[in-house]
């Protein structure tokens, strides 16, 4: 899938044991820093070049400090390699610093047998025609993200947009990359943290960073757009979870994240 | 809190640079293994000794394997002491193999301040008194952790313990420590996991070896039983999200886990 703006942009090369290195572009920025899902794919792939199994089951990430765009250095540890799980912890480098540390299991997702029981359901989606289309950013959610993600809320959960709100805080609607790359299981991570906050339905914020954020692939996704719902139930002194869902275009659950994240006053 | 069982059996003492030994007791084990947010609570009782912030607000931690009764030894590593959040990782050790590790970020959570919003519910439970009492375990679950752990399940929620099976996947209750010890926001994270497995009230399974359990920890608990709730939403291919939600005596929110586990089949 070379030639697809998310797979150049998180590209990296080894450069030694356990060491690669790549380079944080500004396509991804929300504001002026990388967005969080993203730094956890050029992680998630440097991991994905090491272990022997495809898949990023189960990825938990903690952020130390915002990205900035340039030079990255991923330093992958290996903790185990088993017949069914390899699981790794990478730390993406930046100036000597680590900004963000995973520790991510892979999985061959095909390979998974045992009973199903399912009782989440699918969001109840005008089709993408029928949704909010992308718009020019505002000066003020000034992005280059806008340009590479195509996310269309829902009318019934878009009244951020305009600035209204007291909804429940929830947002649904379809994404994609802009670009037309498919989906994947690499992928659905990042997608998980491509969201705006759930909580701008309920209430004006500043910046929400995430302090923590744990992603579940469950399915590899078929092609197409992916329906979203993100949440949340607990906000609490200023620390909210938010949780996400992704359902494929053939309507199966394929990604299901938890994150826990500072909400700022707006400045 | 010497003397009760929790704060003995998880003791760990300095030994050397980020290093601390202990010993893993059998009075916590599920069949034959220790339960594993005990082994947690080891973790986070080293890195609670190690950095300066007194709450472990978010722990990930990914099992590579089951511990045994023994000694441990539990080495932490510091990746970021800031003004708000410390965190670091650390690895739980038997026999030279790492068993457990997790990335734990500590704060203050008595110092957290911002807007509340909260959606959820406690469990509407009956008292504690008129909850399903503890049994002397079967030899099909003969386990040690009955012993340390009072946990009472709702009689609507408590049919499993007769083999009854076919209800939602969600199991109701309260839990405390068997010997008096009071709960506290280190002990939050291993009672998020001392629960039976929601799937239980919905169909007869194997063993469930949890995979990556992630806590959030929203709340310093008031002393007294706490109400928790477990359910899982997704079983796909055998393997299961679970949540869990713990409320204290006083009707707070204290703690919230996701979790990935893998269903074996009943032997």
């Amino acid at each position: 899938m070379r030639g697809f703006a998310y797979d150049i942009d998180t590209a990296v090369v080894p450069a030694g044991a356990g060491r690669y290195t790549g380079t944080l572009t500004d396509r991804w920025h929300i504001g002026v820093v990388p967005n969080g899902g993203y730094v956890l794919g050029v992680a998630l792939n440097a991991i994905g070049q090491t272990v022997h199994h495809p898949h990023p089951l189960t990825a938990s990430s903690h952020y130390l400090g915002p990205s900035e765009a340039g030079p990255v250095e991923v330093q992958v540890e290996v903790l185990k390699e088993g017949r069914s799980l390899s699981t790794a912890i990478a730390r993406v480098i930046q100036g000597g610093r680590a900004r963000l540390t995973t520790i991510a299991s892979f999985a061959d997702l095909a390979a998974q047998t045992g009973p199903t029981l399912l009782t989440l359901d699918p969001p109840a989606l005008p089709p993408p025609d029928e949704c909010v289309p992308r718009r020019p950013p505002t000066a003020a959610v000034a992005t280059a993200f806008h340009h590479v993600i195509d996310f269309r809320p829902s009318p019934r959960t878009a009244g951020w947009i305009d600035a209204e709100r007291g909804q429940p805080a929830q947002i649904e609607g379809w994404i994609r990359f802009a670009d037309g790359r498919p989906p994947d299981a690499q992928a659905l991570p990042m997608l998980c943290d491509a969201m705006p906050p759930a909580l701008f339905a309920a209430m004006e914020t500043g910046w929400v960073p995430t302090l923590e954020l744990t992603t579940h692939v469950r399915g590899v996704p078929a092609d197409g757009w992916l329906a979203a719902r993100v949440a949340t139930r607990a906000l609490m002194d200023g620390l909210a979870e938010e949780d996400c869902e992704l359902w494929d275009s053939a309507g199966r659950l394929v990604a299901m994240s938890r994150q826990l994240a500072r909400i700022l006053p707006r400045p």
